[in-house]
């Protein structure tokens, strides 16, 4: 068996193992990454692209935010289509100025694996049947094969960022976790194509048929949704229904300027809430999906693994540094107060656009006077605007 | 059959009614109220007591302000209490100095019947088996027994302002009326009691064993509620038991100073959300509760009957002063949109402070979040805020 010895141990090499793994590296603090998986396999993944200014900020700290400012798009706003009109919320008034940034998740991972490779970071690629040992004890280690061969990883902490399918959180002792699952009844059509965006701001449409999301990676480069049954398959729905139906869910104008071309990805995703507490168990530490999953709905995931890291990196540095283990020790706490109140945006921005099978007519009438009151209160606006663009990180 | 003839007749003696016909008065227009009770039982009624500002208003600009401005208390806020401690939401600063007027329902109800008395407005205590007939005609007339003798009542509008189990809602041609509703899994179990409140405000409390508030009439009469199980049975809530368990739902201050008394009064009342769609047919109009209920979690039920009765009472004023019968039209629409927010608004507090027994864990997560939220928000507080003291009237 083959060993070597790092400080950190890191899970995963999707955006949340990166960025911990660079913002370590700028304060002196060693970590491995593991990955199971190829660096091409990780960049083929299509993620989210919407990302609150804490995340900006931390991506710029990082030293990894120069394509971003330079290719990224600011949003001051996005439109919610309802009852045949549009109601606009601004962002940057009622938050003193913050905005979100429109970067996909693939082109951060890209720039991540950029600044790792140039600092020579270490990210062991197509690691297989990863596993924690002695995560309660001081001296906690990771072991994985690797083109046959055995290896083992020393490490003062490992971090479990191998999302929701990974190992991590299933390495925490099953009696400390609790863990709190909603399934929504319906999943998300999501068509991606090389066309001009129907806006240059994100539309969330409610519709009698359905919700439907338009959303965009770049000025040429759209990404489109449409809500749909959870039992559904792509297989249904060739492009031209695809645009029919984004169409007839969106207000008159945008129907009428929406460019439609062939798709380049077409997938169906479920949508689902999920929290595990705690997300520290030992000296192993959980963050980003392999802890907590959102709906897409208000673009919360990826924010909320930055959070995570956010806290975590803050731990660890004064671990190092300070000899001061508050942060860590208060990083589930934290990180979970965060968690939650994102988990209760997603979930009510969710219920408030989509068509759920078993509302009646007053659910219905519900939804429609929460709309309704939303268009006419500057102060309900300012609400969403505010867990919008990112609650504060403490 | 004995027959008399007024311009608008109204069906119940309630504050609606009673309202109505003050406002009318006032300018000029006759009125008639027709009431199947004696008025010590109107009296004998035991409702809400947190009035907004357009209702206090109302009053006053009726003349019957001066002894609810003399004996009522103003409110600048109130608190909700959860997780063991207390959030105290401000309603005069987000607002622009609003507040709410605590004054009990029974006291305006007098005050109205005395005004109408002193006024000779004519009301028919004890008249049985009203009936409105040809409402879709010009000449709509009611009918009725009083003492074995039957009358008839001719009348350009007839307002039925008679509640929920009322014949107005029930002369409306059923092929017209589209009806709402939500039924919740609970009541509320209520105490009189003439103690001085525990807190000069109100306290809104959520707690593990479900809802209880602290509402008052007056500094030496308190209303408290607890939730309790939609069949639960008075005979179950000797006053001691009542005491207990409204103080194991408070936050610890407030339940060290509680004070306890006799119960004066005790019920159990379920809880309803129900709309009436339209609040018009002909010359029928409908208001308060005799087209929609709330729940009681909020206070909105006597203020929504007030602003019904703020559109229609301009909308006839402008019948007969102007020959203008737009208000008329839009009575419904503009009645129904303000009724619609306040059904949103009440719904939501209901759901947000109580136990709901087929929560699962994840939603006890997301009522919490969302308290924490609350708690951490100035815009979410000022959002409820609004809300409280009453949206606009237009």
């Amino acid at each position: 068996m083959k060993s070597e010895r790092t400080q950190v141990g890191i899970i995963g090499a999707g955006p949340s193992g990166l960025l911990l793994s660079q913002v370590l590296h700028l304060e002196g603090i060693d970590s491995v990454i593991l990955e199971r998986r190829t660096q091409d396999y990780v960049l083929g993944r299509i993620r989210a692209g919407v990302l609150e200014q804490g995340l900006a900020d931390m991506l710029r700290q990082a030293g990894v935010g120069a394509r971003m400012d330079a290719e990224g798009e600011v949003h001051h706003g996005f439109d919610i289509a309802f009852g045949g009109g549009r109601l606009h919320i601004d962002l940057a008034g009622p938050t003193g100025g913050k905005t979100v940034m429109i970067y996909g998740q693939t082109e951060i991972t890209r720039d991540l694996f950029a600044a790792r490779e140039r600092m020579g970071g270490r990210i062991v690629h197509e690691a297989e049947d990863v596993t924690p040992h002695d995560i309660d004890g001081d001296a906690p280690y990771l072991t994985f094969s690797r083109n046959g061969e055995n290896h083992r990883l020393d490490c003062d902490f490992i971090a479990g960022c191998d999302g929701f399918h990974g190992v991590s959180r299933r390495s925490m002792p099953a009696d400390v976790l609790k863990t709190y699952e909603k399934v929504y009844p319906f999943g998300w059509l999501g068509v991606l194509s090389e066309t001009p965006p129907v806006s240059e701001e994100l539309i969330y449409a409610s519709h009698d048929r359905g919700f439907a999301l338009c959303s965009l990676r770049s000025r040429v480069l759209s990404r489109y949704y449409v809500q749909c049954p959870l039992d559904d398959d792509v297989a249904n729905w060739p492009d031209e229904k695809f645009w029919n139906e984004l169409k007839t869910r969106l207000p008159a104008d945008a129907a009428a300027r929406l460019v439609t071309g062939p798709s380049i990805e077409k997938s169906i995703a479920p949508l689902r809430s999920f929290v595990t507490e705690p997300l520290r168990h030992g000296r192993l530490f959980l963050a980003g999906d392999a802890a907590h999953i959102v709906p897409p709905t208000g673009a919360k995931g990826l924010n909320l693994a930055a959070s995570d890291i956010f806290f975590l990196s803050r731990g660890l540095i004064a671990h190092y540094r300070q000899d001061d283990d508050r942060g860590l020790e208060t990083y589930s706490a934290k990180a979970l107060a965060r968690v939650w109140k994102a988990e209760r945006f997603s979930w009510s921005m969710t219920k408030l656009l989509h068509v759920f099978p078993e509302d009646g007519a007053f659910d219905l009438k519900m939804q429609r006077a929460e709309l309704d009151y939303l268009a006419g209160s500057s102060v309900a606006q300012a609400a969403m605007a505010e867990n919008y663009v990112g609650l504060p990180y403490e």
